[in-house]
């Protein structure tokens, strides 16, 4: 067996980064960042490089010299910056991930391709495209971006085929997939790990309610889930991480349809739908990521507490004491400046099911009355 | 109701400063430390003030400048420091409850007009003390140095009379307390914190197992406690911090005599004995100490798990690799060079009876061959 990394370079510098680093030290390893924004939240709690751009090739290099392995914390990392880095040190996961989950093509037929199912789909190119791609996906279907769509952003519902131009030209007529709606009962992902030799671990299935496209709450383990939804999740963790020869954590988002699980998307990284882990689970999806790509042996996905609630902190943070004096709460937040929908932090609610539930019904109403209360700040 | 802190300093760099710092960011605290060593644990973690001493007051003054509130992380800063910074900023805990843990006479004092149960003592200042002393305390005795002893430095069984007056000079003539032997059933230790308010929360009593002076293992809730020793612990703890006026966790180590509780000694800081929190309890000590000084609302110090064990990894720690292949252990390294006896990290074991106690006996026999294979390395 490989000697484990000491020292681990994560690309981007974002909450998933600060949350990797605090995550860091007591496993006996340093993680350094690079981010080309001096005031990301990871650089709060650990040492930076400094950086022009994501592939400034000097960062690039200095990070690569001072770590024995590296990550990434988001998926819009650009391609080369991963390949320059991979002939210097290894980086996990494979470049290859990033390069399938930044375009939402070769993501959907690589799902495809596992047998997989998925919404129906076809590329955008240009008007030419539209009679065919209305076709596959019939109506109503939503049109997204490739590239770069990310919490409902670059996406656009088409209701009749006249919708089509004019979406197309929101969305600044640049490559786009149309997907046909997708009749599902509820939004669920799963979670998984896989280490540097192969073992897999998979999170239970927790169920995701997005509001205006963005995470607003996930619960684990999904309530209503018969073991066989769950099996099938965790043969899809599977076969996507062996597919990919995947090492470190991954994040699948599904549909339920009926006894079916559909795939949406996939984020190859540490993932705000397991953010619950931290306080719900054995192992923190955090501290699994780094046991992975360090070559340390994968931890234990299981419950630690009956039932977990996460609520993301959108726009406005309430006053932590107005949070902590939840008894059942946990607060993380990111030391963002607020900003209109902007993720600032989010609340592991962790224990017996009835408790949770009733804390979560407190918080949610404590925070909408939050909102209520004045307008969000304006940009910053 | 005072505005909660955003910053916090901590008096010394040392793995309980660390763990302290790893703590802040989630509640949204920045945790800044002080400490003449560049290289102390705590600098891996956050932002550290650099001093020439503890007393520095250039030091001091530049923290108190950047923080809201200070507190420290061992009890033997100087007291004057502590009071330098209190004409600055707010000081939790209280300096007086240092100036009392520094120096056992006023701490046994302290603990005997509370009325609680500690060892027969007298102090000994030079040899015209010892046959008074010895009448008071009977035999065995212990000999314990009044400042600066900590993990069981500083002391000298005394068995005989003619031993006193050898152990007296072995411990150089300092200021000492003779101590009468307890007939102890087994050493525990009660965690508990206050917040600004007046609140007091308390953990389990926790069982410690000590080996050559330092603590090997903590085992929490204590086995076999009946409720009554566990309410007298609380009130014990309740009527120490509020004899105090004490803000922050405080730890009192304890011996079970019968069914009662005599005082050994306190510590006005988090505690070695109190690491399982971390990961057995809703709040950890380093987040309810942070919270209590900060002006936030105290965490609950309830279990999460049935059963904690806490092991020391003294001297030497073993690879990360065979900790965490353990599906129950969590890995807490501090950072620091090996050296015979050093504290270099714990491991807790959290979960369900069985299972953890077989854990920690598969953990502790690994640790045993890790020491017995080859000798400590040399102090460096």
């Amino acid at each position: 067996m490989q000697t484990p990394a000491r020292a681990v370079g994560v690309l981007g510098g974002g909450q998933l980064g600060r949350m990797l680093a605090l995550a860091g030290p007591p496993l006996g390893l340093r993680v350094v960042g690079l981010d080309p924004n001096p005031q990301a939240p990871m650089a709060a709690v650990a040492p930076m490089v400094p950086a022009t751009a994501f592939d400034d090739p000097q960062a690039l290099d200095a990070l690569a010299a001072q770590v024995d392995v590296v990550t990434w914390e988001f998926e819009n990392v650009p391609v080369a910056a991963a390949e320059r880095l991979a002939r210097q040190v290894p980086v996990y996961p494979t470049p290859r991930a990033l390069q399938i989950a930044q375009d939402r093509l070769p993501e959907k037929r690589f799902f495809r391709e596992l047998g997989v199912p998925t919404a129906p789909f076809a590329p955008i190119g240009g008007p030419a495209d539209f009679p065919a791609a209305l076709a596959t996906t019939g109506l109503p279907a939503l049109l997204k971006t490739r590239r770069l769509g990310y919490d409902g952003k670059g996406q656009r519902w088409v209701h009749r085929p006249d919708d089509l131009p004019a979406a197309f030209a929101a969305l600044g007529g640049v490559p786009c997939l149309l997907e046909g709606a997708v009749p599902f009962e509820r939004e669920l992902s799963v979670v998984a790990a896989r280490g540097r030799d192969g073992g897999v671990r998979t999170f239970p299935l927790t169920w995701n309610t997005h509001r205006d496209g963005i995470l607003a709450r996930s619960v684990a383990p999904a309530p209503a889930c018969p073991p066989a939804l769950q099996a099938a999740a965790d043969a899809l963790a599977a076969a996507t991480l062996q597919a990919l020869d995947y090492v470190g954590v991954l994040a699948i988002e599904l549909f339920q349809v009926g006894d079916a699980l559909w795939v949406n998307e996939f984020a190859p990284r540490v993932h705000n739908s397991g953010h619950w882990t931290q306080d719900g689970a054995r192992c923190s999806q955090f501290e699994q990521h780094l046991r992975a790509v360090a070559g340390l042996p994968l931890g234990d996905p299981g419950l630690t507490q009956p039932l977990s609630v996460m609520l993301n902190l959108l726009g406005r943070a309430p006053p932590p004491q107005a949070v902590l004096a939840e008894p059942l709460a946990h607060l993380h937040l990111y030391g963002k400046a607020p900003r209109p929908g902007r993720k600032l932090g989010h609340v592991n609610l962790a224990g017996p099911q009835d408790a949770v539930l009733a804390a979560a019904a407190r918080l949610e109403a404590a925070l909408a009355a939050l909102s209520a209360r004045s307008p969000d700040p304006a940009p910053s």
